[in-house]
């Protein structure tokens, strides 16, 4: 399977900065919020949050922020997203039990990729803070492609308030 | 918990460049390798492995390479380690049923901390690449200090060879 | 290790019945509730949610009635537990996104050993429920053991209500 | 979504027995095997594997037994399964690191439904044994059907041999 493959090169063309210059550990930097309960099994043998439970749920508040912003969109569009670059920063640990926040916004918006802020909240507490690179792709010849209009739209509303 | 916070502003002075030079796309490029099998439940509704398996088995990298280079030390030595940064890079779509290679090799040392460059493999096919910068802390304080001399030998010896 | 294996002939002597008379698919039968979150990677290839991830709530609903009972007693007597048999049957398919809710009840305590009654919720849908025996043993010796007093006096403020 | 519902009452009909009497502890009762491999991720604060990725085990048994035993059905006939009961007994801890053996039979084939016998063993270890309800339905009623001549002739090649 090609896919990716071609992307890694066009990539830093097509988004030359790819951290963002938000500050994601505060609350006020993002646009829209989803919440996760934390789970008996997300603990690590030393009793804090493993970080790979802690990347669940900045998924799942890139999947709320693709439910609320592009609901109605045809399925094929929503199809053509994949993660190219993820990168978290893990600033706090994380107990059991506890009902985190997490906020997402969109950071940067490039010809067939775009960068999403992210953070993990407990309470007034950051827990970790995200940049996610996801690239466009046409699902059948695995190469990427422009963002469709709607999904630029989609995302730009999901951009940062000025 | 004030853990990690106060390391946030020092951890750019202590590694000063975070993504290395080698090719983590190569398998020449690591030091000691482990494996996972890839599991049913690691699929997502596309039918890929979904990028949190993959970072299961970047985790198993490490934990192998504690396992095998830091044998012998003192439970607590091994205990002050955390992860401040986590980056990766994913290439390449992965299926149902495949067992795959993670190599891992240590790319910096730093005084508290240091940076592994890691590699998932399906056979030939590099599927992501990951540098992950952890740092060692005290367990009591929460504060970072500098590597034990028996930890920073175990790292040094997962180096490169020149 | 031996743990467990003693308790497999004796576990039928301690507890006569194992599925209990109530109906546990009635929000009715339950004495103690807590809630989870679906989360994305709950899905199957199917996009229903995983068995695995309904059997992840039940695990919370378990560890929220010893949270909520048993908070105050010696750390060393909750270590003190182990699922022995878990019996679940799933009533309906569960859908993203949702939030559960967990019933528990004891619905049996034997000399060694007893059986919590689970329920998982999407609103009124009854998702699946369970029949979970867990056996107290000495961490030591891998034996199982009599309930210390405190235990069975928080398992019974657990039991239906007559 | 009406799924399942109707078989609630009508599954005791179609097997009269759940439990095998087939010694599921012994590796000589299994007919088709496969492996996973133990992760970090697995394990529970108490440094032992959670009875939830031992179940990931079991369903890694039984997706090989379809695979191997079903390969070459049309697509649509392997989607109208849904596990109906998952009864698991855990006979013994499990450490990290480890390969275990997922041992599969299938124990009783009815009209609608049949039963898999599974075990999971580290070397001549066996950890825990499960008894597993699949019912066949067709997915576009949601109603149980009878089991198709390919399904159910796949499905006598893994009984035990006599």
């Amino acid at each position: 399977m090609m896919l990716f493959e071609s992307w890694t090169n066009s990539i830093n063309l097509d988004l030359r900065e790819t951290m963002t210059e938000l500050e994601l550990t505060d609350r006020s930097a993002y646009i829209t919020w989803t919440q996760d309960i934390v789970r008996y099994r997300d603990l690590d043998p030393n009793g804090h949050v493993n970080n790979g439970a802690i990347n669940q749920y900045f998924e799942d508040g890139r999947v709320h922020l693709r439910d609320e912003r592009m609901v109605g969109l045809d399925e094929n569009l929503l199809r053509g997203f994949a993660i190219k670059k993820f990168t978290a920063i893990y600033h706090a640990a994380l107990s059991y039990p506890a009902t985190v926040d997490i906020g997402s916004v969109v950071t940067r918006i490039g010809n067939s990729s775009f960068v999403l802020g992210q953070g993990v909240f407990d309470g007034e507490r950051c827990i970790a803070t995200a940049d996610v690179i996801s690239v466009f792709f046409d699902a059948g010849t695995g190469s990427s492609i422009s963002l469709p209009d709607p999904v630029r739209a989609a995302l730009e509303s999901a951009q940062p308030k000025v």
